[in-house]
Parts: C-alpha cells; sequence; structure tokens
C-alpha cells in the first residue's frame, strides 16, 4: 500500500466537503443519495470496524451508538438506520463527525507501523472504498443542490471541461483478449478473475458524445420517438417527462432564464458547451442516442480492448461510460472473504457496467479494469456515452 | 392590536429555534412536516408580501428569488416550491434566514407608527399566523428527532407535565348554545360568524386522558381488536403497524432500553408518567380508547359549551383535543377577503377540528372559540382526549 | 315488514344481473367496486349468516368455503377474500351463484311463516341491504364499462332523465327542526335517534343544477381556477387530470367520435342534455361548482328540513346530493346490536353525506332521513348538485 | 414453413382454452399477466395486422375498434388500450373472440395457396408467436386461479412431472463454442447471430433441482438468511414476505389444510413430490439456492453448449432453467425489418435469459439456441434451476 495514500485519502475527502455548510452537508435529495456529513461518518466507521476494531488491541469505539447511523449496507455487521432516512440524522452533527474522523484517523496512525497485513490490505480497501464515496458526495451534492431553485454552485472554480476532439472511428480487429485485473496494485473483487474474453471485430468512437451532438438528437426529437428506445427506458421517458439530461435548463427555465440552453453542474449554471461531453444521462438515454445516431454502446470487454488504442481519448477524465454490458460476475468470481465479500457481488443483478472515469473521479481510482455500476435508469452521476459500431 | 405583539412574537420564534443547530433547523421528517428554517422564513415572507409590499411604499424585497421559496399554499400569490422539498432547501442559510427576519422586522418598525387599520390588521393576523407557525415548528423539530435513533432532546429543561386530578363527569344540561368568537380581539376567519347551536344534555370529564389509563387500553389488546376502531383507523393500524402513540418507547426498545415504556417528547426519553395526558394520538386512536372506554368524544360545540363549568380542567395547557365534529364552515361563514382568505376555508373537508391548547401553544394564542383542526391519521401533534359521553 | 318485500327484492337483483352475461358480472374495475357476481352472492351471504343460520333449525350452509369469499367487511363475522380481489373469483361461476341465490331462497321461505320477530326484522334488514347492493350492482358495472373503448350499454333502453324545471330558490325559515327517522317503518341504525336541530334562515334550489350550467363552469374555466377549489379537491383535479364529469366525453373522443360533449350512462353514450341534472360528480366538483355559481352545499338537516317546501323537486328520483355535511353519529347514536352493528356507524369518518336518492335506486328504498355517503373524490356514484345560500 | 403448423397452432389454442368457463378466460390477475381470452384475442390480431391486411387484397378487418384493444406493445401500430385493464374487456365476449379467430383463419386459408414468401414467413412467426401465447396463457390462468382461495384446477388429468434421475456433475472442457440459431429452421431475431464465445471449463448438474432439494433450502432457513442472496432478492423476500416458492402450500395452509407441504399446479393442489422439479422460482430464489447450495447458475452460453453433453436430463420439458445471463443482443443483433422489429430487442435490458423450455411450452417450440426472458422477480412462469460450478 502507498505509504501515504491513508493520508491523502483522508485529507481529500475534507477538501472536497469544505465548500459545504452544516446544512448542505445535511442534504438527502432521495433514497439513493446520502448527506456529504453520512458519507463522511460512513467511510469512517468502515475503518473503525474492518480494520480498528479487530486489529488494534484495545480500541474504543468512538461511541457504540454510531455503527447502526453509519451501516450502509452489510447484513453481517448488524442492524443499520434506513437508507432514505440518512437526512434525518442533524445529530451527530458535521463537527462531531469531523471529531469522529480525528479519532479514527489517530487509531490509524497509531495501528499503522505494526499493522499486519491483513489490516494494511483492509486499510487499503478502506481508501479505494473512501475514494468510491468522494466522487459519491460530490454527485449527491449536486443532486441535492439541484433540486433548489437556487440552483447553487458547489465550487464556482470548477474548471470547464476540455473540447472534444475531432469525432474518428478506431478499428480493433477482435479476438481473444485479456480482461480483468492483472493482479498488479490495488483492485475490487469485482474486476477478477483475470480471463479471457472473445470479442467480434468493432470500431469505437475516439471520443464521448458531445452537447452540440446530443442536443441535435433532442432537436430531431428523440425524446417523442418510441421505436428508438428499449421498453423500460420508454416507460421511464414518459412516467417521468423527461425531455433533456437531468441536469440541463431548457431556454427560458426560470430559475436561471436565457435564450439558450443552459447546462447545471459543479461551477453552478453554465452556458451550454457543444463540445463538451454529454453527461447526467440514463443508460436508456445512452441507448436511444446511439440507436437514433445508427450505432450502439460498446460491451464493457469491447471497452477494455480498445481502451489501449491509438487516439482513444476522453478514457477516465471527463464522464464514465454505458456499456451494453450487464453487472455480472467474471467466470470463477468469488467475493471477499468476510464482511466486505458483500462490497460488490450482491449487487450483481439489474446493474450496467460503467467504464472509465469522471471528473469527479479522485487522481489515482480508476483503472483499466474498474467496473462501476448503476441501474439502468440513473442519471445523476457523471455518465456520458461513447459509442461502437 | 396590543402594541408589543408583534416584537414579542417575532422574538419568540427566534427563541423556539435558538436550541437548535444549523442542521437541525434543516430537518424535514415528512411531507406535512417544515424545516424549523423554513419556518422561520415563512412567518417572514408573509409579512413581506401581505404586509409591507402593498403598504410601506418604496419598500424593497430582501431577495426577489426566495417569494417562491416560502409561500406555503397560497394559489393567489404565485408559484411555489414543493412542499414535501422544502428540506432541500439548504440556501439560503440558517444565518441569512436570520437576516431576512432583520430586514423584514426593520420595515414593519417603519411602517408600524403611520400604518393605515387595514395594515394593522394584517399585522395582528401575521403575529397570529406566526403564533401558529411556533407550534408547528416544536412538533415538527419533534417529528425530526424521533426519527433520529438517538433522540435527542430539543430542551431537557421542558417542564414535566402537571399530575392529573381525579377523574369526574361534568354535566351539561345541553340546550341553545352561543358558538363562535364574540368578536372581542383577534379571531381567525374559521371561529365565526357567531351562531346558536342546540346540543343535546351530556357530561364530559373534567381532565384528559391519562398515560396510565391509555397504556390499561394498550394492556387489554386494544390495538389489536377491530371493533373498537373506525374502519379507516383499523386500516392504519394494520398498514402502519400502529401499537402504542406515536412516541411511546415499548419495554426494551434498543434505542433507549428500560425494563417500562417510555416517552419520547421536548425533554428527551422520559418514563412514563401513568398521571400525565396521553399526547401524540390520532383521531382514530382518540375514538376507539373511547369506546373501550364506554365513553365518545365531544363534538366541538360541546366542548366550547363546557369550557366554562365548573371544574373543567386542563382546557389548554396539555394536548388539543379531539372532537367529533369535521372541520366545516359555520353558517353564514364567508373567508377573509384577499390573500388571506386562503388562509383556512379551502381545508374545511377530510379534518377533525381539535379544540383547547397544548402546552406549545404560545400564550395568548388559544382561544375558547379556537378551531385547530388535522387529519384524522395525524399523531404528531400535541393532541389528547378528553371524553364525554 | 311487507310481505313480498323479501321475494321483490330478491327478484329485482336478478332481474338487475340479467342483461349482464357471465364474463360482466366477473368484472372489477377499482377496489371500490365489486363485481355484479360478488354482489348476487354477498347479498345472499348476508341472508344466510345473519338470518339462517342463527335461526332456522338444521340449516345447512351451501358451501362452506364460501362465507370467505362473500363477507365483505365483517370484522366479527370471521376472515375475508381481500376486497380488491373479488374481480378474480371466476369460480364460483355465476350459474353457481344463481343456485346459491335458489338455496337460500328457499331456506328463507321454510323459515318465512314461524319465524321469529327478530329473524323477521334481520329479514327486513337484509332487503334493505340487497337494495343497496341493487344501486350499487348498476354503478359498478356503469364504472366497469367505461373502461372499455367500446363503451357498452348496459340498457340501451333505459328512460332519459326529465327535463329540469324552471330554477327558483325557496325559502326556509331556519329554527328549530326535528331530524333523523321518526320511527314509522324500516331505517338504518345510522338515520337516528331522531332528534332537533337548529338550522339558519336559508334558501335552497328547486332542483338539481343541469349539464347545461355545468357545462358553462367547464366553459369558464372551472377547472383551472384553484380558488374555486378546496385544496383536497385541487390536488386531486391536478394529480388525476380532471376536466369534466367522470363520464362526459369531450367533443372529438376517439372512443365515441363527436362534435359535442356527449354522456356515457347505462343507455350507452348519449348526446348531453342540457337540461338533464349533471351526475357522476365529486364532492370536490359540487363544491368548486357551487363556489362558482355564487352559493353553497346544504347540510344535510337543511336539506331534511327543505324537503317538504312547496316546489322542492327532483328530491330522490335523480341523483343522490352531496351535503356539505361530514357522515358522523346522530347524537345519542348506538350501532344496532351484534354483527350488524358493523354496518354503518365504523365508517362514520371521512365521508360527506347524500341525501335523496337517484335514478338506480330501487322503488321503496329512500325516506326523507335516508343518509348515503361516500368520500369526498368519489365519482361514480348517480350523484348531483342542489344549491343553497 | 410446415404446411399445417398453422392449423395445428391455431387449433391447440383452442383446445388450451377449452376448460375454461367465460369467467375463468376474462381473469387478469397482476399486470404482467393477461386473460386467456386476450391471448385467443391478441394472437387473431397479430395474423390481421400483419399478415392479412398487408397481403390478402380486399381484406376486411373484423371489426376496426378492435385493433386499439389487442395490439399488445407494438407501438408503430397504433394506440393500445392500457395493459393492466385488459382484464376489464368483458366485451368482446368470448363467443365474439372465438368468431373473430374463425374469420381470420378463413382468411389466411384464403391466403396460403398464393401467399407470397415475405407472408410465408410472417405466418411462420405468427405461429410461434402464438405457442409463446398458449405458455402464457397456462402461466397465467394458473396465476389467476393461484388467487382464488377455492384453487381450482386448470385440468385435474395434468401428468404428475417425471421424477428426477440421480443427480451427478457433467464436465464441459470449455474453449470456443459456436452459440446462437444456425439458420436451420424457424429462430427469432433475438438468436442470432450465430457467433462464437468463449467458455470456461465448467461443470453442470445432468438434472434441475429437486423440491425435496429445495425444501431443504427452506428447512435450513435460506429464506431468513441475507447473506446468500442478491441485494435486490432479499429487498423482495422482506418486501413480500417470500417463505417458499410462489404455488407452495406450507403446512396447515387454510386453502388445503394439510399436515405436509402441497404445490398447486395445474392439476390442482398436489402433495408436494420430492423428486419433482422445483418450479415458479424467481431468479433471485434460483440465485440464492444455488449459493446455498456451493454451486451457482449457469451462464446461457455455458447452458446451450453443455445441452450436447451425454447424461443431460430435463432440458426442455420440465420448467425453464434460469440463467446467470442478463438478455442482451448478440453481437451483430439486428431487429427484424417493421413493426416485426420490436418483438424483442427493445426487451434487453433488466431481464434474465432462460433456456431449456417447459411442461408448458407446445411441442415444437423450443430450441437449442431458444431465449426466454423476464425479470429476476417473476415468479409466475415454469421457471426451475440448473446449477453449475
Amino acid at each position: 500500500m502507498p505509504i501515504n495514500l491513508l493520508q491523502a485519502t483522508r485529507a481529500h475527502t475534507l477538501a472536497l466537503a469544505a465548500p459545504l455548510s452544516d446544512e448542505d452537508a445535511q442534504l438527502q435529495s432521495m433514497p439513493d443519495a446520502s448527506p456529504a456529513k453520512w458519507h463522511l461518518a460512513h467511510t469512517t466507521w468502515f475503518f473503525e470496524t474492518l480494520v480498528l476494531a479487530p486489529h488494534l488491541p484495545g480500541y474504543t469505539v468512538f461511541d457504540e451508538r454510531w455503527p447502526r447511523l453509519f451501516n450502509s449496507y452489510y447484513e453481517s455487521l448488524g442492524p443499520r438506520h434506513a437508507r432514505p432516512q440518512r437526512g434525518l440524522l442533524s445529530r451527530p452533527s458535521l463537527a462531531e463527525v469531523k471529531a469522529y474522523r480525528r479519532h479514527v484517523d489517530a487509531a490509524l496512525a497509531d495501528l499503522l507501523p505494526a499493522a499486519p497485513p491483513e489490516a494494511l490490505a483492509l486499510i487499503e480497501l478502506g481508501c479505494h472504498h473512501e475514494q468510491q464515496h468522494q466522487e459519491l458526495l460530490l454527485t449527491d451534492v449536486l443532486h441535492a443542490f439541484s433540486c433548489n431553485p437556487l440552483l447553487p454552485a458547489y465550487d464556482s472554480s470548477t474548471p470547464t471541461p476540455a473540447k472534444a476532439p475531432e469525432q474518428t472511428w478506431l478499428k480493433h480487429p477482435g479476438g481473444i483478449v485479456e480482461v480483468g485485473h492483472d493482479g498488479r496494485g490495488f483492485a475490487f473483487d469485482n474486476e477478477g478473475p483475470r480471463h479471457q474474453a472473445l470479442v467480434t471485430p468493432f470500431e469505437i468512437s475516439n471520443r464521448l458524445v458531445t452537447c452540440g451532438e446530443y442536443a441535435d438528437f433532442i432537436e430531431a426529437g428523440g425524446y417523442r420517438e418510441p421505436l428508438l428506445w428499449l421498453s423500460d427506458g420508454w416507460a421511464q421517458v414518459q412516467a417521468l417527462g423527461w425531455q433533456a439530461p437531468a441536469y440541463w435548463l431548457a431556454p427560458g427555465d426560470p430559475r436561471a432564464p436565457s435564450d439558450d440552453w443552459q447546462v447545471f453542474g459543479l461551477a453552478g449554471v453554465q452556458p451550454l458547451d457543444p463540445a463538451a461531453p454529454v453527461m447526467q444521462l440514463s443508460f436508456y438515454e445512452a441507448a436511444a442516442y446511439a440507436e437514433w445516431a445508427g450505432a450502439r454502446l460498446p460491451t464493457e470487454f469491447e471497452w477494455e480492448a480498445a481502451c489501449a488504442l491509438p487516439g482513444f481519448d476522453q478514457a477516465a477524465d471527463q464522464a464514465w461510460q454505458w456499456t451494453r454490458s450487464s453487472y455480472a460476475p467474471y467466470p470463477g468470481f468469488k467475493p471477499a472473504a468476510g464482511a466486505v465479500g458483500e462490497y460488490n457481488g450482491k449487487f450483481m443483478v439489474g446493474q450496467q457496467v460503467l467504464r472509465g472515469g469522471s471528473l469527479a473521479t479522485p487522481a489515482g481510482h480508476a483503472r483499466l479494469s474498474y467496473r462501476n455500476f448503476f441501474p439502468p435508469a440513473a442519471r445523476w452521476q457523471f455518465s456520458g456515452v461513447r459509442l461502437a459500431r
């Protein structure tokens, strides 16, 4: 484990929460999202419960009433506060949660010098776990802010996305490819075992679909043509009245009047940049767009195989990329032993794999073999589209 | 209008919010409840919109984006932020809302010396409106805290309820009685016109039903016997698993382990006091208890007529008292003119009248003719039971 | 008990079901409605369970598995098939249910000559109970047929409603009036005790509101003006998209294209008759119309007091009339003893009283003191509006 | 196209409906199921709309109001009656639907002698489409009957399932295998293109999991141990109270009292046969059972590759077999041209593939390459479990 990963990770989470008021950190805008304060506490609970309690002799739990508040979904680790009610925990306060972090950080510092290998492995896992929550902290805050008619900016200095290069198709010859984690460095259990997969020859786009291209799809009536959509997707379009990506503001929106499309993001409301990648799309929208564009979404193995092709751009720095692959176990997959075995495997149904990484993914977190996953209707992530054919 | 009513009312709201952190003030635990911060802002919006804007020349709205956030339900005053999403308004902050209060208070102070009578009447209405929200602020905070497994105390110095006197039946001879507001002092429009009503001879209890008596009902299987319940009430019992009043903790509850019943309230978790009035009951539970006790609930006119009987205790200082009367207009009722006409009349269906007042009702707010109202399933108010027969 | 009431009632139910196919009689279009076959069986179960089982020595239950299928809501009479699933009982067949009726009718004929008074009283109650279900059979079939795009006619020979007389206001002087059943002939328990009520002087319309008048309300934007509506009613209008009474077809409706409004009823789709009473209205719509018309709905006591005024027309032959009174117990009300005590009292919350009777009410069923009741959102009854002021 | 496929298919559907009364054929017990009458009509509408209208000159639509009633989900073929309301179509009657079938059958007979190849292809498709509905007719009737406390038998002469052979593991060496339809004979578009897939060496069970084995899982607490379940599956277990397969009756069930487990099926209630394959399982239950048994579900390609292994029993005659594969397009998949392109592709998300066939699958319908698919929570199909490892 890189020696300073723990410190850097813990510090970065606090830095991400710095622009938030106590009130901001309290918000839970839907059952699938969590308050920033809860992310701060849950990632700490993870270390306390899985590392300190079993591995640091004499460690005293910070507050014995808190584990039930901050356990997320580990059935083997006891009862849990209901997920949709995380936003009702005004106590403990943000200050108390930060004290909890300091308490646990200090104990981890005590443990580290003489930590046995299994503890070190769990600490490393805890760091990558916390990095995941760093991205969720941002996506969840952004969703909460999107529900406020004032549309506040998380951080108005957030850099604007890079302009897209010209679109080209990269060719892959197909054949047997090696996929999955190669064992060098950290990986989640769901990235293995590394194995062979057979892919048919295909082409893949060098870059993500842009806002300008997606605006053309809208303009062409994409949200009104059922034949472009998967059946479940069309049902969502009709039930929820989707007409554009989640955070697009149509011309004339009363919350931020303008004659043109605008996009709400971490920097607040900004004019739509036609060259920026489209984001905050559901899988359904990604698939409908691909259908309209005469293309399709890549499978996760195509994506992984193509990533090394010359010219493959915007791999992990802009938006996660929906794939046509559902989230399923690799051949020979075994969940990690112990409670952390609940980390990944039990979610392997009803979700689509996203590959790559996003502008909100912490440095060093993404990998070629990384498998992100969300339900096909999810729109609050930094999720975009790369076409294949 | 009493000269210092405005100042006292405005100050009291702030005092009620004083024990709350920024995070506490942000909580909305159900669509029917509002965050404390929202109560602070909405009551201020009421003065700004209905008093200052029309009556103070040159008044500048504090922030023109805020009225849509803090309008509650006035269709004639423009679009509104969705009620169930009030808890997502982390911005404006509590500090900003307090600044808003100061801005409006200062403008009201400017207006007062030369305020025309119609402005004064609206200011008085605004004070009584704010007093209503003072009680709601407390009931809503209490509900939010009840959703936190830590069960925090709002104010641990809250006095415990007085012991109930011995129960007796007070006799009323019936006949034509005068009901409704007599025109002396302030009243809401729904309290008039004053008119005659005919009541049959009846008896009414001198005091409220106690926790000890209600515990007997539970012990006797009251929540398991459908024949005691109104049909809608029994459906609620089954659908929601009701087994006791909303904030009672059964022996052994993991949130606050004890061998006996306890009750969560403003002072936190306290041992159940058998002599204290039972509260946080729905109308359905009140009616089922009365049926079990061989009695019934009084009508609102019986209540009003009986209030003057010697020995009538706990009229307005402990808990609102569910009546058998649905909330309906009095003969000749006319809503107040203008936007404030939306205040009461449009809610006159599907609700039951409560009479009296509670430990959370601000001093000077309750009246003999006062008509509180809630849906029959509501359990988060300081609502109790007085029997009649 | 009139000697031939039983025979006539039992025969009339069968006659009402005669136009229905086996498939029609199977339909349940919403949880609040029941299949015609179920009405045929339930009314029979009522006699079997409450009359024959206790009073006819040696009576054998037709099929011991059926009582749980055909008990409606009597908690004291055992477990029940879930109400929303009545439409799934393809077995027993309609033919078997008719055999059940014959079996019970024969047993009742055996019992009648020597029936003790309490049995006779229950038989009379059973007849009036069955008459209620006769009207429900029609309203439920009509609702089910309204869900079929073919809009079939129940009986195309159903007579068209009489033309409305010219509208006038009848004056009532107010004062103490006697209300409730006077003890002559049959009444349900909820119609008593007879008692005095005090009414303020008022005026009441001589007839019901017509379709033509209601069309003016629609034309004037009544369904788009929130200030006309009770708050709960406006919520329904928005949630369900109400734009007209339940069975009105707007011009151009694809199910029965026409240039004008049409109305679906027992005779199928017919041109809207401006002089016919408007029906299939909710309480909310009735109240909003009254508000728009500068009037109000009468209370149930006003209605009862006014019924004897010269010129009071359309009392009980066209449509039930929503009153401003919620359904509550009269002073001194006691439910009937035994299981039949569940008949009325337990529904006394959350419902509005309707007075009068309708074109679907069987002859001899309605009374001056009759209290019909439905939730304020109900629209599938023959319910209309009589104005007061 | 086999010359008599059309006649045989059309006749077989009628034969399957023969045991049903008009009332039985009307039942729709949930939105995902359809009435038998609707299956009879929809399969006929398919031929009328896709074959006769475009290919038989002068063909007159039987009733121009019916296509909107019997179109299932073809967006390109016009508006449709809402799926959850199919059970409300008492008109047209079953007799009228049978007349519709005769009308269409006669027209098809007219067309056949000179039918162009594209018409013949659509007729063949229509036959296989109708065969799918033959199985659904049975599963839907069985579900509807399961909602009736009388638990009627569809056909008490339905043969009991064959006893399971002894369980053994069949070894497959893995490697590149050919999957998908080979072009000989009919196939649905979703079975192609035929392509190569790479499978890891694996073992697969020679037969399905039996009721006796599954009873052991229940006995061992399988439905109470969250760690065995996928997260979504455990949520279902808790929300719906699952404790056994859909149609198992626990000892003492009041609908058919017994001291032992029983199973409801087409022959009515029968004692549980420990050697019979377990059926009416969801994917979640199949996966939890496999986890408990120390095995897993096969992928669809493993299944297809293993099918030819010596000893592979119960391939297609007992129960469809849940696979670990989600339903997704094969490489190069193109939906069929025209309206029939909506047949398969648009459902390719959120569903799991089942392979094999069941006791309710019509003769000649199943194929090695056949891909059946249902959502992971579906339990009303003849769906079982074959283990792999």
